[in-house]
């Protein structure tokens, strides 16, 4: 079984610091929890910026300047920005996170439109998902798919690989507790539906969060965790910081005899290039 | 086994006489390819209207003529208007089909949003299913809940189940072939996501439309057929009419063994009151 | 989608013309089944015999007589004898089929233990699978896995594949109804836990034949039909002949736009040489 | 989510001190294993017993003696004999473990037969499972239904469960690594195999023992450790004793935040009566 992966999703573009206190919004806020993360095993930081009172933001400068803060800090983290942005951002909006130097060693690119929530929707039509992956695509951007139901996989199949526009093997990651619920049997079902030699991640929203890190890394697949996804370290009692979660995927993770890869480990399962 | 109910699914709101010159549009259209299907063994006929010239509409007076005109020439049918409308209508104009007279039986309830290829999307947020079930509650109409992923069925159940807004037991329409794949690995798995009690229809969009009709008639499942899903009645050859569909459902349930439902056999399995 | 390759499985071990009278003992009765298969569209011939007052044996001396008397009537069919033979027989016996001149292109290979009801079990302890296949794969005969279960797969895979013994890709038989049910969603678990490359049949027991037959048409998997597994052409009514059978499959296969495969190219799809 | 039982199989009938000096053999061995486990949280001791010397036996003597030193250490524990005994044992002997005063609250009934290596085989006929049911319905002993593939659960419900010889709700217990594999994907299939409404437990042996812990604790389901399963405790670390086993499970419960059932919140859930 190869190395585990953890990612961790420090900030998003929804949670607060009234939910959590220790929700990041300035860049060093920001800096702070990359590096607990980093330092408790993490090699790879998927980022969302917000400006100072939190509101979430795809400027190019702000990311600019988090990844550059983020990476002296955590000198060979894989740092990979979102280009999901927040519900109303354009698609030009969403792809500034992309515009940074150097450019970024990958993105996630979300592979359908879903719920989320009320009247609020997560606009991501088939246009969309072609044209992000044909700009990763030409930027030599590894795209993490992100998918919130098996629908997506299939969506992302249809409308860019066969096309050509994305690159092989292909890493995705599992949203589960969205549109798909998060089960363990769910999980098996994405796990099986993407295509042979593909790596991938898979995180479960709030309370979930930990059953399906424990699955994932029982299965052979990498996780996500973080205040964007889980706010909480355990019932009621919530994370002093994305540190302290990754810790605690890296406490499964060691006795399920499953060893943790490094930032280096993590590009050549990835099928990135070292970094230089 | 339960006996097999038919649904035929003779217009659509997308579908042309272009593609295929025997797509309904006019009243006289409508009964025709209702009767045909009716004729051939369907027990439902699952409804979108058009104006004249082909445009898909709501309104709740053409629903009334063609309904009325249907209901002459099938008078035992069990027929469901679609509140799914055509993508950028409002919820209220989709409810319209609703509202006629009387009161119908079914009607069909979108249990999520998805791409419809290009830029377009065919949105129903999760207040809009809350309200859409809580009307079909209230006026004592079934619903169809159409699912296009897995995660639908699990917005169903989360939004409006939990909430008491669906009664049970639930009747399910997996559309398969829009955003989730038409294999019948899918569609096992859709089958196996349902409450327990549930019944359920398939239908396979395009040429995969008579895989999804086989393996659907051998689990268990019932079976939606017509212009809407599929012109073609084989590779290159398309149907002449909703009961040519009809008709080749009929006979491959007739291989397998599986005895076909009267519109009172399929009221009986779906619940429903026995028509007065 | 793959042509499909129909197996006619024309007698069997176990049924008896009590069960119906057309199940064929004598070496001329084995002929006319294998023949009335071949004309209805079967490619292969999967082959048990029987002493002419219906015992089953595994006597090269039969099984030459009955292949040689079946290759006249049926030039180019893939005739592939079993080695299941009957319940108590030694491997030694079992593999006798196996000796006939040519040597077979195919023999099934049974790949695990299972209950046969009562008292009696189907014995095939890991030592016979690893002989068996190291005797076919010395031959040059490809085998047919015939599992009955999930993990009989898996006993495959670790037994004999691990040792180089099943050369690539493999070719496998699930039969369906006699441990493990014969549902569709068991048919699709079974499928997805093959080798990648890996082609398969399936068969349903009993009055699961059709069901399985045509969600193994749709999957794009091949078929095996005839009186080893089943009787009765609907229910009810006892099929005349192998041909029958073969012919009900052909009609689903029709009727799902799948062409059925000539024995020239079932020997491509599964790798066969060409006949000389 | 139902606390978590924990089952402790402290000895089994094959494993030997040679493989790890931790293995119970004498009574006071047997004794000190299964409070260990007691202590570390198991509800449920899984019994073997052996002579002195390490020979598996089914001696009704001795798993009287076994069974009243156990009580006096573990109170309230369910003491579960097995009745599977060593390969070549008759039926008679294998019940003898259930002939002890008092009559055991639970015994496994294993559903169907097996290969176990080599030329062995574990079998359990359709008679042999018949029998079993009907002796523990009429002695008010619940069978712990150990099956090792998918089909044996298929038929443990068609040879007994039809017959009404099998209470419900039925209690499973799934072994994986012996002829099924031990992945996620295997567990989940069986999960979902069982009749609604049904408890179980999952174990998967050798190495796999802890990612199938996991999984099966995330999943809802229960979990059995000890030696008869697997020796280590890690990789190349062999296991003090079964009480050390039993608290890595529990380690493993706490991270993801499922609670462990006592001995008395175990009988409830089991739908045993209370211990007088
Ligand atoms: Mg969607
Ligand atoms: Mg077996
Ligand atoms: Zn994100
Ligand atoms: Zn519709
Ligand atoms: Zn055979
Ligand atoms: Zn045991």
């Amino acid at each position: 079984m190869e190395k585990l992966i953890i990612s961790a999703c420090i900030c998003g573009a929804e949670v607060t610091k009234e939910q959590n206190p220790n929700v990041p919004y300035t860049v060093e806020e920001v800096v702070r929890e990359a590096k607990s993360a980093y330092d408790a095993g993490a090699a790879l930081i998927h980022l969302h910026v917000r400006w100072d009172d939190g509101t979430p933001t795809q400027s190019k400068e702000r990311f600019q300047e988090c990844v550059d803060a983020i990476r002296k800090e955590c000198p060979d983290a894989i740092i990979q920005p979102s280009t999901g942005g927040a519900v109303g951002m354009t698609d030009l909006e969403r792809l500034e996170s992309t515009d940074i130097t150097p450019t970024p060693e990958m993105a996630t690119l979300d592979c359908g439109t879903c719920n989320f929530g009320g009247d609020d929707i997560f606009v991501n039509t088939d246009d969309t998902i072609v044209n992000f992956a044909k700009i990763m695509q030409e930027k030599g951007i590894k795209p993490e798919l992100e998918v919130f139901d098996k629908g997506m996989i299939d969506t992302a199949l249809k409308v860019a690989d066969r096309k050509g526009l994305l690159n092989h093997p292909m890493h995705w990651d599992f949203v589960l507790g969205v549109q798909m619920t998060a089960t363990v049997r769910d999980l098996v079902y994405m796990a099986e539906s993407v295509p042979a030699g593909s790596t991938w991640t898979a995180t479960g929203i709030g309370k979930t969060a930990w059953d399906i890190a424990a699955a994932t890394i029982a299965m052979g697949g990498h996780v996500r965790v973080g205040f964007e996804d889980n706010l909480y370290l355990s019932k009621g009692v919530l994370a002093k910081s994305n540190g302290e979660m990754v810790a605690k995927a890296v406490e499964i993770a060691k006795l399920l005899g499953r060893p943790v890869a490094t930032p280096a480990e993590a590009r050549e399962i990835l099928g990135l290039a070292p970094l230089k």
